[in-house]
Formats: C-alpha cells, structure tokens, sequence
C-alpha cells in the first residue's frame, strides 16, 4: 500500500510537485499559509491540513517546498509544528533549499523524537517541478533513501545521495554558486565584447563551441541577446541562495571572493527592482555599469 | 600552385602549427627568436628566415604565433620586421593572443603598405595545436579569410569570422572571461562542499548533470580532484590573457568586476609560484585562502 503524503508549501514549486504526486495516485494531506492556494487540490481530492502538525499526524511521509530556512523551521520546530506530530516511523524529507546548519539543526531535533529526515532540495526552476525533471539533492541515510526514492522519482529525474544529513543543502549550495558565476561569466563576456562592437550571436555561438561552453549559456543566452528575462528561476531566489552561501561559508570560515562579489551584484539586481526577472538578468546591472544596455541586445545605438 | 608561407614564432602551439603545414606540403619558411627552434623544421625541409622581414620577402601568406602584443608589435612594425618587405598582395594573419587595440594598430599601419591583415587567436590550447583542432576567431575581412581558410584548415577545426579588424582578439578576449569564471565557480563550489565535509566527487557528479555545467568541468574537474595541474593551458597565459582583457575593459570603460577579481586570483597564483601549473590550478589559490588544500583532493585530513 502506498504512503500517505503530507504537502506543506504549495508555491510555484510545490503546485507542480503535488500536481505530480495526485496524478501517481498518491492519498494527499496539504497546508499553505495562503488557504486559496490549497482549494484546487482540495477539488482534486487532496485533505486540508490546519497545521503542519494536523498534515504530519495524517500522513507517514511530510514533504515541504517552503522559501528559506526560518520558514522550514517554523514548519518543522515552531508552533504548530511537525514536531507536535513527531512520532517513530514518521519520515519528513525537506525539498526546501536552505541552510545546511538549518537543515541539520532540523533533522537532529526531529531524530530526537523518531521522525526520520531527509534534506533533498531540488535544481531545475518551474520548469523541472512541472515537466518533473528536476534534479534531487539528497542528504540523510541511503536507507531512508531507498524507502521514499519511488516518490522523489514522482517529481524528479536525478536523484543522487550527496552525504550525510545536511550535505543535500551543501550540494545545492556549491551549484548556485557555479551557475551564479556562469551567469556573470556570460555577461562580461558580454558587455565587453557589445562595447568593442562585436556581435553578441557571434561571441554566444564561439564560445558554446569551445572550452567555454556552459549550460546556461546553451539554454538562456539566445533569450539574454533578445533581452528576454522571463523566468526560468527568478533571481530574488538566487539572490536568498547567495545569502545562504555566505552565511554557511562565514561560519565555515571559507572567504569565497567570487561568490561574494555574485552576491553584491545580485545585490544590485534586487535594488534595482528587478527580483522577479531570470537570474541571467544580472547581466543589466553589468549594462548599467557600462551604459551599454541596448548594445548586448544586438541594437543599433 | 601553393601560396609560399613564413611562419614567426616556433613555441608551444607554432612548432605544432608548423608541422602540420609541412606535412600538409606547403613550402615554408620559419623564424624564432631561438636559433634552436628553427632546427628541427630545417631538417625537415623549411628555409631559415633571419628576420621577420626576410621570412615576409619570401612568403606570400606570413604567419605569427607570438606570446604578447609588444611581441607582436615588433614582428609587425618594428626593426627588420614584416613592414620592411611590405608589398601590395603580401598576407599577414595573426594568431597569436593579443590586445585587440594591438591588433587594430598592426593591420592599420601594415594596410598602409598594402599588406592583407587578419587577426586569427586561438583556442584549444598545446592539445588543440597537436590534434589540428584549434577553434580559430578572426577578425578582418570575408574575401581574405576565404584566401586563406585552406591554410587555417590545416591547423584547426572551427574557424568563426568574428567581425572587423581587432574583432577575433576580441572574441577570445570573452572567452578567456568565460573560462577563467567557469574554473572559479568550479573551485569555490569545491572549496566550500569541501570544508563543508561533502566529496568533491558528488559535487562533480550532481554539477556537471545538471544546469550548473560546464565545459571546463567535464574537462578538467575529475584531474582537479586528483590534484592534478599538468598543463592543459598554463595558468600565466591566462594570467597574460586576463591583463589584456583589463586593459582594454579600462580603454572601452567597461567595469568588469568579476573579470577584475579573476584577474587578482591569477596574479595570486603567478605570486605563488605556479604558472606553469594548469589554469584549473586557480582552485589552489582558494585552498589556500580556506587552509583546505587537501581536503578538495577528496584526501583524508
């Protein structure tokens, strides 16, 4: 017989994610701070959860898609809380991207009480939760892997073990920080070659062929020429991920120099209003550096 | 018949590029500032030219594969260089890495004397200049670049007509920000899973097969885990290539702050000792700065 799911957080993310797990025939217990946001899946069939607790003493398996860290802890520890349903077998498996130290603090507080936990954040944007493709971090036992891995493989495709309780958060955390600075890579590249009057089709089309290649820039530099910033993965998420990364590198006692400065400039792209745009759109605040903004669009100043 | 071809420069990548010239029958004659360069290629058949103006009055296609712009420049402009037996007809393709300011003055002023000019950079490394698989970025004009594709075909693979005079050192210009940022991100993301206590092998594996990927990665991250930094490309070509892209930022006003801090990681690692490691070797500089050094080797502390 298949696991009860419990849902908590049915964001951008977490509508595709239980849309998923309602269509693979699982029974649903779901909360959300935002009532409106649980009713289309109530009409599907879905229980409502008053609380965390209420969604957790429901089901054998809690899932949580929630923004960052204090809102993963307020589900987990705070009032209302998993923590009020904790009991032996209970497992939660937090797909949230925060902190490493937030998530293990998590997992530790709840072990205490039997529940078994998981941190699994997920890469892959809107995109990955609705075409259920996206890649699975995972941090915990393998066992307790093995034993939801068939429901993670409702919502994602790659699914890998990184380590011991927290090393998901890790992992999801040194891929912000490689696509962060792919990202920034591009854009340079960009605006300096915009400015010496060079094609950007012809710099994007070298350098995807070459040593330089990156993913993003095979998926959104077209898009960046066209000055298409639709999301994709807004960059007001990026920019919490970059909060969490220096966070996590300062009390590890890393210096991160690129990182850090990723993060300034993100920084800038959120004090310029433009948090809700894809985070290949750091490259503007690059243009705006430069007062070439037109120019990498391939536009005739 | 086969045009006559002068090649001036048999380091690293020339004595490369020589060989597969000859081999592919053209008539050559070859210079280096280091008598003992030309040697192995007079044994094979090519006339020895005492200057960069004799190899010119003996060649209809003179070629350069030199370190810098002022190398360049003196090749190009100054005493018994090619302006010397500058002639309407004569061809002079450039494809050594240089500032693309250089670039526009050397063809500019050879153009006055009726010499052809492109500027052809490379990419592909030593490895690229053994296998004849270069990616070649050139700036100059169509009917030109149409003369002499037989040639370039000789020696690389992809060859991009990247715009005007000056545009292919400018496109290489871009790659070497794109590269040089991959292997940043990719050494930070190290550097922090690292300390963090997660294998760097995890890291590499979830990375590269998702949207954090990148060339580079594939490439060279399983030999930057192994600490291995066997060139590959070695680290002050970069460091030379980043002072040139600093340099022309600064003349065009670009701001390129990213580019700027990659260009300090490299002068660290110049300061260090190690630029004749391979480029990915800019990781030991973070290493340092964390006091992580071994652990990134996936070595036990």
């Amino acid at each position: 017989m298949k696991p009860r799911i419990g849902f908590i957080g049915l964001g951008i993310m977490g509508q595709h994610m239980v849309g998923h797990l309602l269509d693979a025939g699982y029974s649903l217990t779901v909360h959300d701070l935002r009532p409106e946001a649980v009713e289309p899946f109530v009409a599907r069939g879905a229980a409502r959860g008053a609380t965390s607790a209420d969604v957790a003493s429901r089901s054998d398996v809690v899932i949580s898609m929630v923004p960052d860290s204090p809102d993963v802890e307020q589900v987990a520890l705070g009032p209302g809380g998993i923590i009020e349903a904790a009991r032996a077998g209970l497992v939660y498996v937090d797909m949230s991207s925060i902190a490493p130290a937030a998530a293990v603090k998590v997992a530790t507080e709840l072990e205490k009480r039997g529940v078994d936990c998981l941190d699994a954040p997920v890469s892959g944007g809107e995109v990955g939760a609705k075409t259920a493709t996206l890649s699975i971090m995972v941090g915990g036992s393998e066992k307790l892997l093995n034993q939801v891995m068939p429901i993670l493989q409702v919502m994602g495709k790659t699914i890998t073990l990184c380590g011991a309780k927290g090393a998901g958060q890790t992992v999801k955390a040194c891929n912000q920080i490689q696509v962060a600075l792919n990202f920034i890579g591009m854009a340079e590249a960009f605006v300096l070659g915009a400015k010496a009057g060079v094609d950007p089709a012809v710099i994007l089309k070298v350098l995807s062929g070459g040593y330089a290649q990156t993913r993003v820039m095979d998926v959104r530099g077209p898009r960046v020429i066209q000055g298409d910033f639709e999301p994709g993965f807004r960059s007001r998420f990026h920019y919490k991920d970059l909060n969490i990364i220096m966070e996590t590198a300062k009390r590890l006692h890393v210096p991160l120099p690129a990182t850090g400065l990723a993060h300034e400039l993100f920084a800038a792209l959120m004090a310029a209003g433009r948090g809700d745009l894809d985070h290949s759109a750091v490259i503007t605040i690059l243009e705006d550096l430069a007062h070439v903004a037109a120019r990498t669009r391939g536009e005739k100043l």
